[in-house]
C-alpha cells in the first residue's frame, strides 16, 4: 500500500494569503481549491493547476434585487406570545419578543387570510369577526377573561440566516443579505438569469458547489438575549411557507393548509416530533418543488460544461439525500459536514457519483457551539482529531472519495499542530479509501433495521450534527451503529405494516414517548405491535431503548411490554407489584455509563433476564420471546465502550456469533478486516497504549496499539 | 401544669402476662385495656378497674356459617395475565398467577354474565359468541393473531386479608378466615344476630372497637412469591363488589356496570388516579350502604350501654371520616394507626367525639414493612421515637383526645429502653392536651387549599401510610403542612369552579401528570385553568409542585404554565429555546434535597426568580404574576427541614409576615405558642444540641434545646 497518497483533498483558498494556500495544498495533497461563503479566490491561486470549486448559495446576495422586488423574499409563518386576557378586550402586537432584524410582518392582501387568533386556553380558534387589525397590533374583542390569546400571522424573513448567524456569532459586519423565494417567478427568472450569467463569467470554475439550494433549516431569533434563539431545527420546512406555496398545495391536494398546521399551538414542526398527515403531504410537494427547480439549475451548471455539487447543509429543506426526488436532480457529488461517524455514513450511502466529507474544525476564530476554535483558548489539533475518531471508524465501513475543509486559511497560522494533524487524517483517509477500492470489508450477515416515523427519508440522522441532538437517544444508538461491521437500515413504521421485517434480523426502536424516533400515536395501530409481536416470536429480535413504542390509552405503556416483558410505569402502575429479580451477568461486559439512570421501569413478566439494575431498577434486560428474543436498554450514550456493547449486544440478540469479522478483548478496540488486500485496520479508541489479542477469521494475534493509532497490518490477501 | 398528668391511654392487655399488663398500665398511666386481633383478655385484666375495649372485626371469624353459606362471602374482579394468540385460538386459565388461597373463581349464574374477554391489543372487548368458559379455561376462538387476551371475571375472596397478611408476615398458623359481604341478606341478618349475643355475652366490655366495618381496602397476592403482591391499595373499592352490588347500582344509577368499569385495562382503581364519573357513583352508593350498617350495628352496640369506636384502617372502605356520611354513623370515637404527622391531622379533624391515636410500632416481632421490630435487629424504641418526632408537631397545631398501642405486651420485655419511650411519649401528650384544653395555639391568618382530585374525602392522607405512598410528592407536602401554623384544607377541583378559592391565600397542586393528586383531566376544562388564573392574577398565590396542573393536548405540558413563568419538557419543547436566567437567593435558606432533580424544567417567561436549579435547569421558581405569586418546585421530601423551607415560603407566597406566630432562627427547631396558657412549646428536630433564638409574638430568647427535646417554656399568660 503506498502510504504517500494524494488528491481527493478539497482545500478552501484565501486570496491575500496565497503562498500559503499553495503550501498547505502542497502539504495536505489536496487536488481542489475552493472559496468559501464570504471569500473570493485570487488568480495566483485559480491558475496554480488544481480544480477550483465555487462556492454558490444561489437565493443569497441579491439585495438590490429584493429591494426593487420585496415581495420575492422568503416567509414564515410565526405565532405570537400569548397574551392573557384580563378583560373582554385584548390587544397583541404580533411580533413582540422576536428579532426584528429577522422578521418583518406580512399584512399584504394575499398574507391577511391566513393569520389566525387563537384562544389557547380552550383550544379554539377565534371567528374572524371578533379580531382586527390596524397596522400596529390585533385587537381581540368579547374573549373569555383569563384564557389566553394568541396571533399567528406571516412574516417577511428579511436576514438569511446563515448570514445573520455569521455576523451574530463570527461578528461579521457586513450588509445584511436577503433571500429570495424561487416560487416567485420573478426571483426565479432573476436567479437562472443569473446564474447563466455567472456560468459564463467563470470559467476557472470546475465545480458549482452550491451551499445550497433555496430554503434555509428554520431558526427563528428573538429579540431578548436571554431568548435569543427561540427554535431552530435543522429538518423541519417552516421557512418554505408562503401564500403561492399554500395555494399550490390547496390544488394539488385538493385542501387547505391554515396558520395551525404549521403553528401547532405554537410547537411548530420540529422533526423530533411525528408529523401530522398533512405535513407529510406539505412536505413531499416541497420536495418536488425544490427537486424540479434544483434540476434547471443543474442543468444550466452542467450547459457550461461544470460539475454541480451540493452541500447538505444549510439551505438544504426538501433536498434530503435519501428523499424520492434527490436522485432525479443530477448533482455530480454530495458535501456533508461532519463532526461525527453517523454524519459520514449518511453522506456514502446517498446516490451520488462523488461523497466528500467536510471535516471539522471549520476554519472559524469559534465552533458552531460558539467555543473558541482558531483564537485564544481553543485547540483545533485536539478538536480535529475528536472529530476524526468518530469518523474514522465509519470510513472503515463505507467508502467516500473525497475530503476537505472550510473558511479561512490564514487561521491555521500559529497551529501548526492542526496543519501535522490534518495531513495524518487525510494520509489516513486515502489508505482507508484504497482499501474499499481493492474490496469491501468483512461484514456481518447481521440486518439491524432502526425504525422510525421518518423511515428511510432520515437514514442516520436526526435534525442536525451530533450536539443539537445528544437528548435524543437515537443519534447515540446511530453513532454506535455507524462503525459496526453490520448491515444497517432505517424503515419507517409503514415499511414494517408492508412486510418489511421479512429483511431484518434485529429491530431497533430507541426514543422518548411521543417523539418522532419513538413513534407516538403510530403505536395507536395494533396491528403495528401485532406485526413486531409476530416477528420475535417468529424468530426475529427487537431491541428496544428509552421510551420504544410508548403510546398513551394502552394497557401497557409501551406497546411493546409484553414482549420485552418490561414496561415503564408512567403512574399508571401505582399500587401494582411488579416481579422481583436477581440480576444476571450478561455473556459481556457492560457499559454502565452508556445507561441512563431511570426509576420507572418494571418487569411485567418473571422471565426476564435483568443484565443491569440501579438502585433495584432494570436498566438492561433481555428476554427470549418465542422463537426471538426482546432486549431494553434504559438510555443509551455514544462511547466506544458503548459501542463495543451494543455491538456484543447486537450478536447475544441475534444469535450469531462475530466469527467473520474481527474482534478485539478490549472494548476500547475496534478492528476492519479488507479481504481482498488482505489488510487489517484496528483503531484504538482510548488515549492510553493498549494491549490487546485481535481475533480474525484465520488467527489471531496480540497487538500493543498507540494512544488513538490507527493500525493497518498486512495479513495477507484472502484465497480467492 | 401538671407533668404527672395520667390517663388517655389504651393498653393492649394479654391474658397470660397479667402481671405485665397491670404493671405497664400503671407504668404508661392507661385509664383503658384492649383485646387485640388473636387475642383476649383474662378476668384478672378485665376486673382490674380499667375501662375494657374490645376488639370485633364484624365481617371475621364465622367460619362455620361462611361454609355453610359460601354464597354469602365476598367477591372481587380479576383479570387475568394477557396471553398471546399465537394461533386463532386462545385458551386462558383465568387464575392463572394468582394466589388460590385468596381467590375461587366465580362461575355461578349470577356471576357469568359479568365475565368479559378483552382483545387488549385492540382494546376492544370480545363478542360473547366467541368464547367460552369449561369450568377450566376460557376458549377464545377467531382471535387476532398476535393479539393478547384477558379474561375479567369474578372470584370470592376465601381468606380475609388481614389475617393473610398475619400469617404471611407474623407466621400465624391458625385456621385461615373468611370473611362475609353484609350485603348478602342471609349474612347480614347472622351478623347483626351474633352482635346481639356478643353484646350480650360481654358485659365487661365498655367499648366496642370496630376493626373495622365490612371491606377491606385491596390486597390481591400473586402465586409466585417473586410476585406476591400484585395489587395493594388502601383507597380502592375492589373488594366492595359482587353480583348483587352491581344490580343495585343499575337500579338506583339507571346504567349498568361492567367488569371493566372495575379492570380498567388491568390497571385497575388505584386511588392515585383519577376516577372515571362511573366510579364516583359506584363509591357513592358503596359509601351509604357502609354508613347504613354501620348505623344499624352501632345501634345495637349502643343498646347495650357500649360505646362504639371505630378503628380507621383494614376493613374501613367506604367509611372515609371526610365522607358525607361518616357522622351519620354516630361512632363515639375515631382510632387512627398513625405513623406520621398527616395521620394525626387526618384523626384531628374528623367530626366524633373521640379522636384516637394507635401509635407505632405495633407490638408486633415485625413492622409493616417487614422489617424487625421486638425480635433481633430490632430497635422499637427508635422506631418509637421516629414515628414521635412526626406525630408531636402536628399534635401541636390540634388537639386529638387519647393514645395507645396495640399487639403482644410481652414482646415489651427485653426492651426497657421502649417502655421509657412510650412513659415520655405519653407524658408529652397530655401535657400538649391540657395546652389545647387551656386555649388554641397562635396561628397564621394564612389559609392554605390543597386542590386535588378527591378533595375533602381524601383530606390529608392519599392511600395509606407515609411508606406506601412516599412515592407521591403529595403526601410530603401534607406531612409538612400537618406541623405548620396554617389552616390547611382539601378542597377538588369542582370546588374551585364552585368558588372555593374565596377561602384560599395559597392554592397548592403537587402531584404526578396524570395522577388523582395533580388532577389530570381535570385540567383539560379551561374554565380551572382561567380560575385560577383569575385567582393569582387578583392577588391570590398558586404553589405547583412537580407536574402541577399536568394534561394532554394543550399548548403546554402544565396547563399553569403561562402562571408559572415555566413548563415542563415532555418532548414539545424540542428545538425551541428557552428563556436563559441567573439564580437569585431567596429570602430563606433553600433545603435542596428535598428537591427533586428535574432535566424538564423550562423558563416561558423572562420575569421568573430562580431560586434554585441544577446543571443550568431550574428547580424552584418565583414569580409576580399579576397581584399574586406563583412558585414550582421541581419535588418535595419531607424532612423537618423542608417543612422548614415550606413555612417560609408560604410566607413569600402570601406576602405575609410571621409575626402571630413563634419562629426560631434554626430551621430544625419549631415552636408553637399557647397565649391561654402562656407556653412556648419548642421541638428540636435535631438529633444534636441545638441553640437557637426563638421570636414569639412579644418576646425573644436564645434556647439551647437537647437533642429531638420537647421544650415546654412558661411565657405568662396573654393579657385578656
Amino acid at each position: 500500500m503506498n502510504s504517500n497518497l494524494r488528491g481527493d483533498f478539497t482545500l478552501p483558498g484565501e486570496a491575500g494569503h496565497e503562498a500559503l494556500t499553495l503550501r498547505l495544498a502542497e502539504t495536505w495533497g489536496a487536488d481542489v481549491i475552493r472559496d468559501s461563503d464570504g471569500t473570493k479566490l485570487s488568480p495566483e491561486i485559480t491558475q496554480a493547476g488544481y480544480r477550483i470549486y465555487s462556492t454558490i448559495c444561489i437565493i443569497r446576495e441579491h439585495n438590490a434585487f429584493a429591494e426593487l422586488h420585496p415581495e420575492t423574499q422568503q416567509q414564515s409563518f410565526l405565532c405570537s406570545d400569548p397574551v392573557t386576557a384580563e378583560e373582554e378586550t385584548v390587544r397583541i402586537h404580533p411580533l413582540d419578543g422576536y428579532y426584528t432584524e429577522q422578521f418583518q410582518l406580512n399584512d399584504g392582501p394575499d398574507a391577511m387570510p391566513y393569520w389566525e387568533v387563537w384562544d389557547r386556553t380552550a383550544g379554539e380558534r377565534v371567528s374572524r369577526e371578533k379580531w382586527q387589525w390596524d397596522g400596529e397590533k390585533v385587537t381581540v374583542t368579547g374573549c373569555e377573561k383569563w384564557h389566553r390569546y394568541t396571533v399567528s400571522f406571516l412574516t417577511w424573513r428579511i436576514w438569511e440566516e446563515i448570514n445573520m448567524y455569521n455576523h451574530t456569532t463570527n461578528h461579521w459586519t457586513s450588509e445584511h443579505l436577503r433571500q429570495l423565494d424561487p416560487r416567485h417567478p420573478l426571483a426565479w427568472d432573476y436567479l437562472t438569469g443569473w446564474l447563466e450569467n455567472w456560468c459564463r463569467e467563470n470559467p476557472q470554475t470546475n465545480v458549482v458547489r452550491l451551499t445550497s439550494l433555496f430554503y434555509n433549516f428554520v431558526w427563528i431569533f428573538g429579540e431578548d438575549p436571554r431568548r435569543r434563539t427561540r427554535f431552530t431545527d435543522w429538518g423541519s420546512y417552516d421557512f418554505t411557507v408562503s401564500p403561492a406555496a399554500l395555494k399550490a398545495f390547496a390544488e394539488e391536494y385538493g385542501y387547505e393548509l391554515t396558520a395551525e398546521d404549521f403553528i401547532r399551538q405554537g410547537k411548530l414542526q420540529a422533526t423530533h416530533r411525528p408529523p401530522t398527515p398533512a405535513k407529510r403531504d406539505y412536505m413531499a410537494m416541497i420536495q418536488r418543488f425544490v427537486a424540479e427547480k434544483a434540476r434547471a439549475l443543474v442543468e444550466i451548471i452542467h450547459r457550461y460544461g461544470k460539475q454541480a455539487y451540493v452541500f447538505y447543509d444549510d439551505s438544504w429543506v426538501g433536498m434530503e439525500p435519501y428523499g424520492e426526488y434527490f436522485s432525479s436532480v443530477g448533482f455530480d457529488g454530495l458535501i456533508k459536514c461532519v463532526f461525527s461517524g453517523f454524519e459520514c455514513r449518511l453522506c456514502a450511502g446517498a446516490k451520488v457519483p462523488v461523497h466528500e466529507l467536510r471535516f471539522h474544525p471549520d476554519l472559524f476564530p469559534v465552533g458552531l457551539g460558539g467555543l473558541p476554535t482558531f483564537m485564544e483558548g481553543g485547540h483545533p489539533e485536539k478538536d480535529a482529531m475528536d472529530y476524526w475518531l468518530h469518523v474514522r471508524r465509519a470510513l472503515l465501513r463505507q467508502p467516500v472519495e473525497r475530503i476537505g475543509l472550510g473558511g479561512y486559511l490564514h487561521l491555521t497560522e500559529g497551529y501548526p499542530a492542526f496543519v501535522d494533524t490534518v495531513t495524518e487524517m487525510a494520509g489516513q483517509f486515502r489508505r482507508i479509501k484504497q482499501l474499499h477500492q481493492e474490496g469491501a470489508p468483512a461484514a456481518l450477515p447481521l440486518r439491524v433495521c432502526v425504525a422510525h416515523t421518518w423511515g428511510k427519508l432520515r437514514s442516520w440522522t436526526l435534525s442536525g450534527h451530533f450536539h443539537e441532538t445528544s437528548d435524543h437517544v437515537l443519534i447515540h444508538i446511530n453513532e454506535a451503529l455507524s462503525g459496526l461491521p453490520v448491515d444497517v437500515r432505517f424503515i419507517s413504521f409503514s415499511d414494517i405494516l408492508e412486510g418489511e421485517l421479512k429483511n431484518c434480523d434485529v429491530l431497533i426502536n430507541a426514543g422518548q414517548a411521543g417523539d418522532a424516533w419513538s413513534g407516538g400515536d403510530a403505536w395507536k395501530n395494533p396491528a403495528l405491535t401485532a406485526e413486531v409481536t409476530r416477528f420475535v416470536h417468529e424468530g426475529g429480535s427487537f431491541l428496544g431503548v428509552g421510551e420504544p413504542s410508548a403510546r398513551d390509552g394502552g394497557d401497557t405503556f409501551l406497546a411493546l411490554a409484553p414482549v420485552l416483558g418490561l414496561d415503564l410505569d408512567d403512574g399508571s402502575y401505582a399500587c401494582h407489584g411488579a416481579w422481583t429479580f436477581e440480576p444476571v451477568q450478561p455473556p459481556f461486559a457492560i457499559c454502565r455509563e452508556a445507561l441512563r439512570k431511570d426509576g420507572r421501569a418494571r418487569l411485567t413478566a418473571g422471565d426476564v433476564q435483568v443484565w443491569a439494575a440501579e438502585d433495584g431498577i432494570p436498566q438492561m434486560t433481555m428476554r427470549a420471546c418465542g422463537k426471538g428474543r426482546a432486549a431494553w436498554l434504559s438510555g443509551f450514550s455514544y462511547s466506544p465502550a458503548a459501542a463495543a456493547m451494543l455491538m456484543r449486544l447486537l450478536l447475544a440478540l441475534s444469535g450469531q456469533t462475530a466469527e467473520a469479522v474481527p474482534m478485539a478483548d478490549d472494548p476500547m478496540v475496534e478492528a476492519a478486516w479488507y479481504p481482498a488486500s488482505g489488510t487489517l485496520v484496528a483503531l484504538n479508541n482510548a488515549d492510553t497504549d493498549t494491549e490487546t489479542e485481535i481475533r480474525w477469521p484465520g488467527g489471531k494475534e496480540k497487538f500493543r496499539l498507540k494512544p488513538l493509532e490507527t493500525l493497518f497490518f498486512p495479513l495477507g490477501r484472502e484465497e480467492k
